[in-house]
């Protein structure tokens, strides 16, 4: 392995950690909260805590068309979760299956990417053109990671209200 | 410049760009907030949007010794944003003040980072022995970059609650 290999397969390593460790940090909170806490708002006339969940779940589920990995598991859960607010009227699945839903595809999402030569992160992801790829490098699969990574990071912040006081 | 130089730079800008959108969003919503609004609660019980900035602006103080830039500039605010909780009974600097540090902090940050070689990001950050750097490499101050993003990607989902609904 050349040095352009490790360093690549370093900074995989890097972005991939992070990743996991936010979806690990959802996973032990969703362990401490009651299915009541978890229907609860995060805060006062804000989204509640299964929103925010089947939220996480549709983005990571997005993750297989962006990345180019393969078809979704759980399309449906972008009506409901991205493309309407919370309290939208929206029949959402039950606690249960969204909690299922997000871990079928977490586990889903582990198995390409530890599958996935290091090189691969640095492909192009589906929604920018060739054209923009060539002008703009580091748009590619790995950024993705970053920004969902923070994302994630973001709603969790959210998410840890639900724990009582 | 050969191809290991060019996908280090190109990691080194995927993290700093993530770093700095996180930063700018803050500033963005502090452009937006009233003092009045920051100095709530970002939920009832929880941390007000005030302690959150002195403790954003705490955290990135951190860096310049933990990524061996130089001295601090406001060491002074770990024992307020850091070492204790908020409501803790410490005198909090005036908003005013905060919000200069935060920005000072961050511009001086800029600066470092702007003057940095790529490669000197995949060197040890200064909470790592020698010996543990050797067996675990991706400890690097790039790492500690992505790790602070993700932080403050998380204090920034709760201080938009500041936000009116």
């Amino acid at each position: 392995m050349n040095t352009t290999n490790t360093s690549t397969a370093l900074f995989v390593r890097m972005i991939l950690t992070a990743w996991h460790l936010q979806n690990t940090r959802v996973d032990e909170l969703l362990d401490k909260l009651t299915d009541e806490q978890l229907m609860q708002e995060t805060a006062p006339g804000r989204n509640t805590g299964i929103y925010l969940l089947g939220h996480s779940a549709a983005v990571n589920d997005g993750l297989f068309k962006l990345l180019g990995l393969g078809e979704r598991l759980h399309p449906e859960l972008d009506e409901i979760f991205l493309d309407n607010p919370d309290k939208s009227g929206k029949v959402f699945p039950s606690i249960e299956a969204i909690k299922k839903y997000w871990s079928e595809i977490n586990t889903a999402l582990a198995v390409y990417f530890n599958n996935m030569q290091p090189d691969a992160w640095f492909e192009k992801h589906t929604a920018i053109s060739e054209e923009d790829f060539l002008k703009e490098p580091h748009r590619n699969r790995l950024n993705v990671m970053i920004t969902r990574t923070v994302h994630q990071g973001y709603h969790l912040g959210q998410m840890n209200y639900l724990l009582n006081k």
